[in-house]
C-alpha cells in the first residue's frame, strides 16, 4: 500500500532533507518515527517531490512510502505527537494507483522571502535581509529574460548524464508588507537553481546590473562570479502539484523518461 | 538628551524585558550594547513601555533612555550592527519634551495567536497550538462581557498598593489563514492579565464555558481555576500608541496619578 505524506518542516536544524549517517535530517527523523510507530525492523524508505537543501524550509513537500496495513489517519496522529516540533505532517492518505511523490508533480512551487528594511527578528529564520532597498519591477523585468524552457547551465551544478534544460513557469516579485517574496514555479529545478536565479535577482534589485543582463547569464550558459547563491534560509517550498488521479501514473512514466535524456 | 528606541524582538531566548543578573534579558542586551557603542563607563537606564514575561515578543516596542551629545541614526546603526538577530532596534529618535515611553503612553495593542489545525512549524515561537477547533463568534461574545472599564482583580496577580481597574478598549478575534489572531489593546495591563484574558477567551472557544461565563468572572473579582494563564510564547507587543507631541508631557503626569491609585 502506497501512502502520501504532506510535511511541513522549519529547516533551520536539519542537514537537509536526505538521510546522511550522523546527521540530523528530515528523512532520517521521518523514517526513524514511522518505524518507531508500526514497530518495523527496517526503515521504510521515502520517496520526497523536492530534496531540499540544508537550512531550506517547507510548507508543502510531499512523499510517499510503502507500508503494510496501515491505516493513514492513525499513522498521522501517533508521527505527530511523536515528532519534534520543526517537521509537522500534515496529512497521510491513501496513494492513488501509479502515484509517485517524486516523479508525478507537474510542479513545484518555491517562496524566497528577502526583507530590505529592518529586519523582523520573529520571521529572521525564513527571511533574507539585503544590503540595499530592492528595485521589484526591475526584478520583474530581469525574470522575463528567465521565463520559459533554457538551458539554466548557467544556474546550475552540472552533473554528468543529466540535463539543465528546465521550464520556467513563473518568477514573479511581490512587495507584502515589509518583504518582498519571490515565487518560482517550474516543473522541476537542478540543484542550487532557485537560489542561484534569487542571486541574479538581487543583483539587478540592488542596482548592480541591468535587468537585461539575466537574459545574457542563461544565453552565456556558464556561471558568471556576478551571481551569487543566496542563503538557504530564504527559500520554502510552498507546494507540489500533482496532475488529477487517473493521470499521475501516466505523468510518472512522462517525467522519468525526460529526467534522464542527457 | 531623551532619545525614543523603537525595538522588535524574539522572545525566545531572553528572559522577558527587566534586567536580572546572570540571565540573558533584552534590557539587559540593549543598556550593554549602549555602553559599548558610546564607551559608558555605568549603564545607561532604559525606561520601557511594556515589561515584557520571559518568552513574549514585541514588534512595536518602545523605550527611553538619557544620554548626552548623540546621533540618533549613528547610534541606530551601531547598536544594529553590535546586537544579536533576535533583537532588533527599528530607529532611534529624539523623543519629544516631557516624553516617558511608559508614562506618555495612551494604549498598549497586543496581538495573541492561536492555531487550531495542523501547525505550520516556521511560525512555532510565536503561535500556540490547541486542543480543540475555537470558535471564533463565541469567543467574540465572551469578549463583549469584558471590554470598557473593570476591575480586572479575577485576571491579575495582586499587587500590594496597586489598582486592578483597567480599561479594555478591544478584545477582538478574528481567523486569519490558520490563524487565530486576538488583538488586545487598553491603557495599561495588570501582570499576566493579557494570558489570563486568552484563557478565560480559550475555555469559551473550545466549548468549556458560555461566553456569558466571561462575565460572570469579572464580576466575581476572584480568580477561577478555570482560566489557564496561556504560554507566553503566543503574546506579541504589536505597538505602543502615544499623544501628539505636545500632548506626552501631560498625559505623563496624567498616567503617574493614576497608576499610583490604590
Amino acid at each position: 500500500m502506497r501512502l502520501r505524506l504532506d510535511l511541513s518542516y522549519d529547516g533551520s536544524a536539519f542537514h537537509g532533507w536526505a538521510i546522511q549517517p550522523g546527521l540530523r535530517t528530515v528523512q532520517g527523523e521521518l523514517e526513524a518515527a514511522i518505524a518507531t510507530v508500526l514497530r518495523l525492523d527496517a526503515r521504510a524508505a521515502l520517496t520526497v517531490a523536492g530534496r531540499t537543501d540544508t537550512g531550506v524550509h517547507a510548507r508543502g513537500q510531499v512523499a510517499h512510502v510503502d507500508l503494510d496495513d496501515v491505516d493513514p489517519a492513525v499513522l498521522a496522529r501517533r508521527l505527530r505527537r511523536l515528532l519534534p516540533t520543526d517537521v509537522v505532517v500534515r496529512s497521510v492518505s491513501a496513494a492513488p494507483e501509479g502515484f509517485n511523490a517524486r516523479f508525478s508533480a507537474l510542479e513545484r512551487r518555491y517562496v524566497y522571502r528577502f526583507c530590505d528594511g529592518v529586519p523582523d527578528p520573529l520571521t529572521r529564520n525564513a527571511v533574507v535581509a539585503t544590503a540595499r532597498p530592492l528595485d521589484v519591477a526591475a526584478m520583474n523585468a530581469a525574470a522575463d529574460h528567465l521565463l520559459g524552457e533554457h538551458d539554466f547551465a548557467s544556474f546550475c551544478r552540472r552533473r554528468e548524464g543529466a540535463t539543465t534544460i528546465r521550464t520556467l513557469r513563473e518568477l514573479s516579485s511581490v512587495r507584502v508588507g515589509g518583504i518582498i517574496e519571490i515565487t518560482v514555479r517550474a516543473d522541476a529545478f537542478c540543484h542550487s537553481m532557485v537560489r542561484s536565479l534569487m542571486g541574479a535577482l538581487v543583483a539587478v534589485g540592488e542596482g548592480r546590473c541591468e535587468p537585461r543582463w539575466a537574459g545574457e547569464i542563461v544565453a552565456a550558459q556558464a556561471r558568471d562570479p556576478r551571481i551569487t547563491v543566496m542563503p538557504a534560509h530564504g527559500l520554502t517550498l510552498e507546494e507540489v502539484i500533482y496532475p488529477p488521479d487517473h493521470l499521475v501514473a501516466v505523468r510518472a512514466e512522462e517525467a522519468r523518461r525526460r529526467r534522464d535524456e542527457p
